[in-house]
């Protein structure tokens, strides 16, 4: 089944403008926004990852296989001073372009992307670790060959194991993004259409969406910097803050001075954009 | 000549940078920056605006003429619903571009590109204001059939009076960019060393030669929108702030509160952030 596109922008084009709008979308407690900076981690850098991004994202779009696109697309994006700016939205964003260029951006058509990939895509995506440092969980003890900030020196694990990129995402249990990934992009899915239902400026949406998806699950990258009591209290204070615009800006101040940043939470609502925008979304 | 590269950025990966660092640089005072929004101009309308800007960047890049290149880099800016964001800041870029990916980023070197400029270029130039409304001074009465928002409707007469894109620059007096393109880039070069010599984030820097440029010349939209005693009067406020973050602050909301708008300004020091880029600056 083909999708019906209503927006006068490309696949790759869109997902890039998904990156900006992400980071620029404020209030988003605990992120770099267009209000706020973190220490090391400034606006700047994310502008500069997204221009990079492109070359990786137009790769995708024009059909490549995704641990290529997504390889090329974090290379893009580390030059820059700032070092990780949005790997787990690009994680996202490169399956959905895919999925978008062949006319096919819904659950279904992202899920039948990713279920085609290959141990070179895994590979690929081991590879895009050498570029950047990312936070991630440990691994299960069986697993440990197959950490990925071993980069490509687990790359002859994968190759044994006939390890394919989705097999990775399927084993890590837990990881909000791995989840979408082997979940038909649920909550990807589900947030383009509470951004496409809102009104005012998309960035306003975007935060909002942020805020949302925040309070109905523990971010990932929060429970694997500070542990899974942490995540939980986050999110109740993420629910008890929504829709009180004064309450969020006071949860913006205070996660930033707790160093509590909700990254995972931030790579879904940028794939939301990106859902939107090929839905029609109006800038 | 060829002039060394020293970026991991690719010229128009560097100009679209150069278009998102311009808009994110703050304070500068009467233009959208990532602090402050127009009433009908928002920041996410720049973003999208350099997101579809790229398209014709990149044919710049490519050797294409210099009109076909920057009636796509404005046909892909005008798919968002701000208007014109950054015209004039494209019309400076894809020259310059053109140079940097020819190796001949210098004055001399795109002084080349805009002397050969055809007729062609001239009549994609005019077909370019069909795709947004800018605002520009009246022509002289003589030259009234090749008023520019005439758009297509005036090629008849560019053919007859066989003038180039670089003679319609040439014959617009008083206008900041044309003088750019008819004088070696002066202002944009000696800029793009202000960037390069400064310390601090990019954006910073970008804001601060704003104001320098805004306090060196006077701003053609200004004269344009406002008449010359308030560019002049803007200039020498502009001197007056320079250098003192508190009263550049106090500028910004009085340009605002006054509709003052200094877009040459801005077009100038984002030809000038992308030569810096080129040159090595690190974001």
């Amino acid at each position: 089944m083909t999708v019906e596109r209503s927006t006068p922008r490309t696949p790759a084009e869109n997902a890039q403008l998904a990156l900006l709008l992400e980071v620029t979308g404020t209030p988003k407690p605990g992120n770099v926004d267009r209000e706020r900076d973190l220490d090391e981690l400034r606006f700047e850098h994310f502008l500069a990852g997204a221009v990079g991004a492109n070359r990786g994202l137009r790769r995708a779009a024009s059909g490549a296989p995704v641990g290529v696109a997504f390889e090329r697309a974090i290379e893009g994006m580390s030059h820059q001073s700032g070092g990780n700016t949005q790997f787990g939205c690009l994680l996202l964003l490169v399956p959905l372009v895919r999925a978008a260029a062949a006319g096919t951006l819904s659950p279904d058509g992202v899920t039948e992307v990713v279920e085609s990939t290959t141990v070179a895509d895994a590979a690929d995506f081991y590879r895009a670790f050498e570029h950047v440092a990312v936070a991630v969980a440990d691994p299960p003890e069986d697993l440990a060959d197959l950490d990925v900030r071993r980069g490509s020196d687990a790359i002859p694990a994968l190759r044994d194991r006939e390890t394919t990129l989705y097999d990775v995402m399927a084993a890590s249990e837990g990881d909000g993004n791995a989840e979408e990934w082997t979940g038909g992009f649920s909550r990807t899915f589900d947030a383009a259409e509470t951004i496409l239902a809102d009104d005012g400026p998309v960035p306003d949406r975007v935060a909002r969406a942020f805020v949302d998806l925040l309070a109905e699950g523990e971010d990932t990258l929060v429970r694997t910097n500070h542990g899974p009591e942490v995540a939980a209290e986050v999110r109740r204070r993420a629910d008890a803050a929504r829709g009180d615009p004064e309450k969020v800006a006071e949860l913006a101040a205070a996660f930033v001075d707790e160093g509590i940043n909700p990254g995972t939470t931030a790579d879904i609502v940028c794939a939301a954009t990106f859902v939107a925008l090929e839905r029609g979304v109006s800038v």
